[in-house]
């Protein structure tokens, strides 16, 4: 047996229609609609030899026992942002409980099992829309959460994170013992929708992911001398948003250099900031990427670089101060082959295949720095745009997606046999 | 009898003493600290063969009749900016008072009267600190004011403009009455510290002032597409920051080959202004000055064409809509040589004697738009700091300032007897 494309477009057309209002899903990690979906998926499951149980941190985990214990993890996440789209991580769920249910059919038609257990995860709160963590649930079970950190984080009304949580009956404290799911598991496999602009681009509906790219993410604030706008001659000026723009500009050369690497400077803020006065103080954040640690260092070094130049230009002084940082975190290469070959198998002959690594970071990185074999399908996204309600793909290319991470599924269990 | 320019620095310290705090300067027009200034420089009047009232938008005139009601007016004003310095307005107020006390002292000795009318004029609210309205008295004074733009300003408090002028009996009304003022006004003279940097790069205590810069101050957006900062290529961004810092640079370029003019981006906003986006909205200001017509309008028509280009470039839009615009103000020529000449006989031998535009505007360009023969005198600012309390000059070049303006008055009503 093999899963239905059409049933999962279905049923996420029913997920749809449950958690969606005219603004796009609110399934929101901790949320009324966001419970009221994981009940929906959980119906799903009936009539299926399968367990369901929900683990410390709040992942939920659906269970087909095999002949081994060791598992295949399928997964993603049901939550959303806010006014959020139809198929980021509700995809990926969707399309593992539909590989799920086919193996199940598969097997019980005989009255066998698989030889290895095959499990879906849908992770808790992947988005982070309401506290600004993202990753939860999936670090939580990776061991690399902060319940510290956590405890401090607040919604926009005041609601401590820690209360959140302990209103779904789950106990920050004890996030952490969400780690022994991690047992037996030997590969996790996650479908997602590209959330960005190359394969429209391409012309082509799947990518193997090689990897999720690391992220140096910097507040750089450029200090030079407030003035007046008319009595301070060019000449005279230490214009601190000269040096700002500049490095703007230039940490456009610095990406290019690379082929996947992103830089991208996605706040400014001026001080005074009024027509009237040359900029005394600008503060500016900067967000690198890529997939190898060699260029994203080199990037970092360069920016700073050049930000020191500019500044030492324009008369003015810099500060960096880090945001965040995560190392690039590379998928297993037995499993991205088996990702391309699953990809060759389903679209129409003589389509390329492309690897890319992904900017966006996701559960699978989480798995992934677990040290369990991970890899990640990418099926194309509309106009590359995601976390809105316009967020959308063809029907053709969600097919040909669950045909593949289907054919993917099966390849990784028979790869399982041979480690 | 001359001026004496210990008289006029010994007032501004008394003048400072009484109406500032540790912040700096506390005379905002319309409040008690502004009157009790006012009511300070009414007290210096007493002994003075002179007459004092207030017009009808506030502006205190002090008269020294002469044999011929043709009049010479020398003034600037006493209200300051909130933590503002100790020069600017009250130097030029305080120095015209002394100027006329001199030559009051100087024709009463005789018994005689001056050959023309000396008035000393104290402008109500050149700063507009409190409702955002600069050159309030001198613009109802020149007729260039609007009764319905005033009558809807407010201070952060609230309270409108019209209540805080009638609780200085001022009727909103009828401030265009202070236009009969103008009668017989043959020639306006100002002293002001230049609030720029200039004379003190050049080593220099005095300059004649041209007029003041023309204007050109729009709003510029440049609008691109709001993107993922992880999952979208360099190749495929529309970035409305990086539009925007191309404009940064290149009106530096357009200012810099005129050899006064002046560019400034003051403000820069960007939308959504998150870390991890593509900008895909930047709000600019631009404001650009000179004192030449032509320039201003060529560097108007280069930043647009510039902005056009970069958003076509970088696959943005842009638009533009005017804040603001005044047009350039020049001097009286014959005025602005007296003016040079007046500086030329009080500094050291040899001493360049420059001329220099005015970036900031000042009551002497309202006057000369109503007609009347003007120009200004600037004495060196130090670290061309102004609005501020740590404003300063050096006590000799206030020394070299007062008696070279006494000098120009001199010069002036000689000149106004050619006339």
């Amino acid at each position: 047996m093999s899963a239905n494309p059409n049933q999962v477009i279905a049923n996420l057309r029913e997920l749809a229609a449950l958690t969606s209002d005219a603004n796009g899903a609110q399934r929101i990690a901790f949320t009324a609609t966001w419970q009221q979906a994981r009940d929906w998926f959980a119906a799903k499951l009936r009539g299926l030899p399968v367990t369901r149980h929900r683990d410390a941190t709040g992942n939920i985990w659906v269970t087909l026992p095999g002949t081994s214990p060791k598992s295949l993890v399928l997964g993603s996440h049901l939550d959303s942002v806010p006014n959020g789209g139809w198929l980021d991580g509700a995809l990926g769920t969707v399309a593992a409980l539909e590989v799920l249910t086919a193996i199940a059919k598969e097997y019980s038609a005989t009255g066998g099992r698989p030889p290895f257990t095959v499990r879906v995860v849908d992770w808790a709160d992947e988005e982070g829309a309401r506290f600004g963590r993202s990753l939860f649930g999936s670090s939580a079970f990776a061991g690399t959460h902060s319940i510290a950190a956590d405890r401090a984080r607040t919604d926009r009304d005041g609601i401590t994170m820690e209360a959140a949580l302990a209103a779904c009956n789950i106990d920050i404290d004890k996030i952490g013992d969400a780690a022994i799911e991690r047992e037996n598991i030997a590969a996790y496999l996650e479908l997602h929708i590209e959330q960005g602009p190359v394969l429209e681009r391409l012309g082509l509906p799947l990518a193997a992911v090689l990897g999720t790219k690391g992220v140096e993410r910097h507040a750089v604030t450029f200090h030079g001398q407030e003035a007046h706008s008319g009595s301070t001659p060019m000449m005279d000026r230490r214009d601190a948003l000269a040096a700002a723009a500049r490095l703007a500009l230039e940490i456009r050369t610095i990406a290019t250099k690379h082929p996947d690497a992103v830089c991208t400077m996605g706040s400014v803020k001026t001080f005074p900031g009024i027509v009237t006065a040359v900029v005394g103080r600008c503060e500016c954040t900067l967000d690198q990427r890529d997939l190898s640690p060699a260029v994203l260092a080199t990037m970092y070094r360069e920016a700073q670089d050049a930000s020191f130049r500019f500044a030492s230009e324009e008369r003015c002084t810099v500060d960096w101060s880090r945001i965040w940082s995560i190392e690039p975190i590379p998928f297993h290469p037995d499993l991205i082959a088996l990702c391309r070959e699953s990809i060759a198998e389903t679209v129409p002959a003589g389509t390329e295949v492309p690897s890319l690594p992904s900017g966006p970071l996701h559960d699978a990185a989480e798995v992934c720095r677990a040290g369990i074999p991970t890899v990640m399908m990418f099926v194309q996204s509309l106009r590359g745009i995601s976390h809105n309600k316009i967020e959308d793909t063809s029907e053709d290319h969600l097919r040909l997606a669950v045909t593949a991470f289907d054919r993917l599924a099966a390849k990784t269990l028979a790869w399982m046999a041979t480690q």
